[in-house]
This record gives C-alpha cells, structure tokens and sequence, in this order.
C-alpha cells in the first residue's frame, strides 16, 4: 500500500467537533410515544420526571422539536480530552478480505472508559453539578457505562453510586477497580440496600442479575437519598441526544474526503451508540435528502428488535420506572448467564423502536461464537482488540463485505466500533478454550416474559 | 477554558509523520562502547551477532554514523494504523495544579499493546519476516512488550515465543490472554523449557524471576531453533533507533507550534521510551544547536542511573549474553516481588548511559507509592489511566509544575505518556487497600550483586 488519498485516520480538528448534539426526533413523522405513568396511564410530566432525573435532562429527553441543541462549552472542552475520535479507514480489512467494498469505522474506544459512553457520562454528570446535586447512581452491565460515569463524576467532584450487574461484577473485578481509582462506589445488583433488590434475591435467589434489575436499584437509590438523581447510559431519549456526536463527526469526517456511505451498521443494545452513530445519516433520510441502508445488529441471546414485541413495557425489572414504548422481551427478560458483554438489556430505544416500526432501519441478530471469531479475526488484521459489543457490528460489517465480494458491488460500509476489549478478557479465554456457547432463547422463554407486559394502550 | 490557540491534542497528518529514524549515535561525541564476547573481550562482529539477531537489525545497531534510516513503506503503513500518536497539551493538569508551567505529554497508549513498545516490535518483526525467519523469541516483563510483539506477529504471520517474567505472568492473567489472542505462545520465567531456565530454577528455588532471566531463555530458544532469532524492546541501539519516532513526532508537533520545551523527561527501565522521545532534541543539544534539561526517571526499587555502576556487564541473568557498558545494578539483580509494573532490568542502554556519564542527561529516582499517588491524580484530571511505568513521568512531571508554581518561571515541560495501566489493576488495588510497599534495595543487596560484574576492561 502506498501512500493513501484518503487517510487511514482521519481526525477532525477541534474546531470542526459539533458545537451542538442532533436531536432526531426533531425531523421523525412519527414522533417516539412518551413515558407513560405505570399506575395511571398518562404521560409522564415534566415535574413528575423531575424526581428522577435532572430538570434540564428531562428538557432534553422530552423535547421532540428542537432540531440542535448547544453543546455547553464546559462538555465541548471535556470532549476534547478524548475527542475527536478517529474515523477509520479499514485497509488492512478490506486487503484481507478482498473485497471491492470500503469499509469505515469510527472508533470510540481511546479513552479510558473504553467506550463511547463517556459523550453521555460527562453530559448528564455536568448537568446534575449544574443543578447542585450532591451525586448519581446509575446501573451498569458490561461495566463500560459505570466507568464512563466514575470519570465524568471524578473529574467534576460528584458522588458517584453503581449497581452493577452480578455476573458482571463477579467477572470483571478489573472494571470495578477503574470505577475505584476515579472514587465511585460499585455495588453488585441484585443487592440487599434496597427494597426492589431484596425483593427480588427473594424470589429468585442465586439469580446473576440483569440490567432492568440493576437499573430498578438505582432509580431506587436515587429517590431515596437527598440530593441524588439517577442516571442511565442507553435507551433514553437525552442519551441519543448525546451520543449523536458519534455521528455527526462521523458525517463531518466522510463529507470532507466527499465520501457517502451506503450502509451503516451499529450494534445494539439499548440503542445508545446505534442511535448515536446514524442520527444525521437518519435525519437526511427522513427529510428525503439521500437515501442510506441502516443495520441493527443485536445478540441472538437478547433478541429485542428480531424477536420482540412492539409495546409499553417497563424499562427495569422492579417495575418501578415509567412504562416505555419499544421493542422488548419483557421486563423480566434475563440472557442466558453465558453471554458475554454488554447488549443485555431486554429492551430498546422508542426512538430506534418507531424508525425500525417504520421501515427506516433494518435489524439482524447474531451468535456469541460467530461474534468473538469475527472480533479476534479482526484483532489480528486491523490492531484493536474489540469489545464483544462492537464485534456485533464487525461481523455485519464483514458479511456485507463479503457479500460484495460476490458481486462485485463497491459499497461503501460504515459501522461503529464502539469500544475496546480489554476487560473482556476472560470472555476471550472462554472462545479459545472452546467453552463458549451461544444459548439462544426459546420461543417459551420469550412467550413467558412477554406475558407480564403490562396492559396499556399506546 | 475557551478555544485555545494550541488544541488539546497534536495530531500530524500521515504525510507529517517521520519519514526515517533517527540514530542519535551519529551525534555522540563519545560513541557508546560496543557489545563485548563474553569470553573473549573482543568486541562483537555482525557475524557473530547474526547468530542472535536479524541480519538488518545487526547493521543497525551496530551503526554509530548513519544519521537516519528510511522506515521501510510496509512499517510506515502498519504505524498508520495506530499513529501518528497524539501530543496533548495537559490543561486540566495545569489547571488542577495552578502552576504557570505549561505542560505537554506525548500519549503513546492508544494502541492494543498499550504502550510504545509496538513501535519497534513491528520494525522488528518486518525485518524477521524479510529474512524468511520462522519466527522469534522474546522476554517480556510486565508484558507490554509481549504484547507488541504478539501484535506484530500476528499481523506478519511469524510466529512468536513469549518467556514472561514469572510474578507478571501470574499477576496478569489478561496480558497472557491479549497475546494468545494474536496467536503467541507465552511461558512463565524461569522454565524448564531451557538449560538455562532449569539451572536458575535449581539455583533460586522459589524465584518470582527477573527480565534478565527471561532474557537468558529466550535467547537460548532462539539459537537452539532452526529459523528463529531473538528480539528485545529495550536496552539494544536498535530499539532506541525504532523508537526515535515518538521524539520525532513530538518535535515536529511542538515546532507547528512554535513551542520548545525547557525540559524533558522519561520513565527509564532499559531505555526504550527515553531514548526514543529525547532522540531529536538531544541531538540538537549534541551538536550545540539549543539546550534542554533531560530526566531519566526510574524507580527506587531498582535504579540503576542513579545507585548503579557504568561497567562492562551481563544483559542477561544466565550470562549467555553479549557484555554491554552500561549503568547496571548487576546481572543477578532482582527487584522485590513488590515492584510492580515494567522498568524492572537491571540495566540500561549503553546510548543513554554514555550520554548521562558525559553529563548530557540527569536521573532522579522515585518511591512506588508516590507514583501510584501520581498515577491516581492523573487519572482523575487527564482521563488517562496511566500505567505504572509512565507515572514515574508523570510525578516528575508534577513536581516540577510544582516547583514552577513556587518559582513563577513559566517553563514548559514535555513528558512521556508512554502507556496505559488497564492491565495493572491488581497494583492499583494493592495501592488502594494500602497492601502496597516501597521497598528499596539496601546498599547491601546492591554491592552484592555488583560484586558479580564480569572482569573486563571497558
């Protein structure tokens, strides 16, 4: 390879960082269907949000209309700690795969929280210092979350509480001593600090948690304790919101080397980088300005979007938060204990739910073996040990690829790779150790959660 | 803070990346002394160090004239995927600390291994596979290297033998793992996979072992197997000559800038990071053209500028090595089982240690506890975990942002930043739960091991 027109990194200058977050909703025709009150059925108000969440937080998570929202100077400059982060040109991928197609990816994984969560951490850490708050709690599952708040709080001086998911805890002890270095205190869910967690080690002892479970901990926490507010790094509105600077950097970056992408594939969870990644790429589709294929990919051990159901369903084990509109697996949905990493949560952004509703987005479920080959294929020919998050969407990447291959079509493919997999490695020793599985649920599995959605009109 | 002139981070564009390194040697008034045969005294031909290294590789370092080597086209393309590495100006840090000083570090942990140690493992293993090696061998310590080797390897299809100091592959599980990954094999030192490793074993029952013991094995793997050479991430003027790239990198970064830096400074085990960041300022000292303070910081617990003897000595443990002159605490020296991290040989590169003996260069050593204070601190205000070796760095860094604060002087600092710590974490734990010591050779222990140095005249 010789010197390359177009860069193999190409970074933006500070200058060209967004100077303001792209609100989707603002361009949607069906707008997401609101929080609704479990108890009563009507929309959450703002004032009732207000409890849980910070008031300009809960401005944002509302807000369908504004298209732009400022960037607060304070956040842009700790972005620039960690940002921008590079969009990758994948050389040494498309050489070895032989493939007429272009493959990009846009790397969020070079900051110590080794995820893109940290664009949201630092955003609803600042507003909750903004607001004199004492501190957050929050969930976390794979552990990448959790990190990113214990910076953003560490940096700003907030106390910082984290229920994290049990199987997680116990494999990760690593992510939890991260968490300490930046002074958070880490707690592993289901737990006996809380009613809701107490509840539910009743009735399902020796259970390994889950993140709805985790999350009704720390919305617990959080009404409970003077001077907290919870906080939570996917499936909302506000964290789109913010993670859209994934995507607008992105767009930036290819825009300047006159590059359009024809697919664009993300992995997905609760929708936080998915949602993040294609905002602008949506926002042009949805106001008929270009046209781009958009893939969902999801772990076929957490199958919201390919086997869920359309429905209000509460977002957290514990049924104590609002109900949401959204692909789901039900509430009481909990992977197989096998499954490594993150993506667990049984539901799945409105927003990313009403555009896949509408036909916008395509989704595709993939196997847990299938992913960690594709990650280690890809450790070895492009540098960077992935997460199993962000394998999700290399192997996407690599069979669209491949499909090209066979015909011949020069697509050009960009797919997020949300983070690095260092703390992942125990998952690792298990793929090459052959004790891997990838359990998938069954139809009963799925029938049974879903039987305990709860009965409401949306 | 507002928009600053100097962004947060520096990145070049691929084009303003080096184009060849430089070879600090050709600037020595006083060259460094050559390798010696142990047996004989004589100096090392190229022939007989074909035996034990890279055909190339020999002629580079036994080079003292030529200025700059070209990087061959195949290693710029491989450092594209992960450099140019970012200089960051610390403003948080500066901030933090009130000091007028103004401080930069040049980040070289954005890549799997974690450090700059894949700077010269790529070039390292180019040349091997250029010269239709097999494979090679290689010692690791706290495994960084390793790693960078794994990578490598990985990437050029060699294969890769892996003898990893015994207390670091037991204290990270995950580092054997990442090389694995890449397809490595990775045997704790001493072994009994080696003549050598079994008489250490026979001689030391218990040993947690030592690099230089690594070092002895490896070796031996090397010349025992057809097809096989053995490689080092420090020490050798090769390596030194490879990792120029950070200095070369800094240096065009800060002159965009119109900036030059008052002093420098660098973690120092074998030499690799140190050598290679001041490469291109020293040499502008050498030749008289401007002036900076360099310091060599290394840790207490094994400090070989600053409590050891420049002699002719041993690289290795089992002394099957080629002699060196060098600053060195003796071949046999091993630091406490507490020491944790890297900067752990007993040595030093000749290069450096003829440049501090003639006075270009000072060396300051510093307590274990003090640089995990360091470490914490940074993490907390730059967002980067830094590893062990690197905060050694880092506290000098501060202190002398600190003496700036008590002087007024606004001078301004550059320093390595040469990895991250996510594969320390058992270190950072100790240091939390207050488990972890400083513990410093007495002069005992240190006169003992230097009774040892072979009788040469240097």
């Amino acid at each position: 390879m010789s010197e390359n027109k177009i860069p193999y990194k190409i970074y933006l200058s500070e200058e060209e960082m967004p100077h303001s977050w792209y609100n989707l909703r603002a361009d949607m025709k069906v707008k997401p269907a609101p929080l609704l009150d479990p108890g009563t059925g009507a929309p959450m108000t703002a004032a009732e949000l207000e409890g849980v969440f910070c008031k300009e937080l809960v401005q944002q998570e509302l807000d369908n209309d504004t298209a732009l929202f400022p960037i607060p100077q304070e956040i842009r400059d700790f972005y620039k700690m960690y940002r921008p982060s590079p969009l990758v040109r994948a050389y040494c991928l498309e050489e070895k795969l032989q493939t007429p197609a272009k493959i990009y990816y846009k790397f969020e994984g070079n900051n110590t929280s080794g995820s893109h969560k940290l664009n949201s951490a630092i955003a609803q850490a600042y507003y909750a210092k903004k607001q004199g708050l004492t501190g957050v709690t929050t969930e976390t599952g794979a552990g990448q979350w959790g990190t990113a708040l214990s910076m953003a709080c560490g940096y700003l001086g907030l106390d910082c509480k984290v229920y994290m998911v049990k199987c997680s805890y116990e494999q990760k002890p690593f992510r939890r001593e991260v968490m300490k270095v930046y002074g958070a205190s880490v707690t592993p869910s289901p737990s006996d600090t809380t009613e809701v967690g107490k509840k539910i080690l009743a009735q399902f002892p020796g259970t390994t948690g889950s993140l709805g479970c985790a999350i009704s901990e720390a919305v617990e926490t959080a009404v409970t304790h003077e001077g907290y507010r919870y906080v939570l790094g996917s499936v909302l509105n506000q964290v789109l919101l913010h993670q859209s600077v994934i995507g607008l950097e992105a767009k930036t970056a290819l825009d300047k080397y006159g590059v359009k992408p024809d697919i664009i594939i993300g992995c997905a969870g609760g929708g936080s980088n998915l949602g993040g990644l294609i905002a602008p790429f949506m926002g042009e589709k949805l106001r008929g300005e270009a046209d781009y294929r958009f893939i969902a990919v999801e772990p076929a051990s957490c199958p919201s979007f390919t086997r869920g159901k359309f429905a209000y369903d509460f977002c957290d084990t514990g049924m104590v938060c609002p109900l949401a509109k959204m692909y789901t697996l039900g509430s009481s949905f909990i992977p197989n204990a096998d499954h490594a990493g993150g993506l667990r949560f049984h539901g799945m952004s409105s927003i990313l739910s009403q555009l896949y509703h509408d036909g916008y987005m395509e989704a595709t479920s993939v196997k847990q073996t299938d992913v960690f080959e594709a990650a280690e294929y890809f450790a070895r020919v492009e540098g960077i040990l992935p997460a199993p998050e962000s394998s999700h969407a290399i192997l996407a990447a690599i069979n669209e690829a491949k499909h090209c291959k066979e015909t011949g079509e020069e697509k050009t493919i960009l797919f997020g790779l949300t983070g690095t997999g260092y703390f992942d490695l125990v998952a690792y020793e298990k793929f090459h150790s052959g004790e891997m599985k990838s359990v998938v649920p069954t139809d009963e599995d799925i029938a049974k959660s879903l039987a305990q959605l709860p009965q409401v009109q949306g």
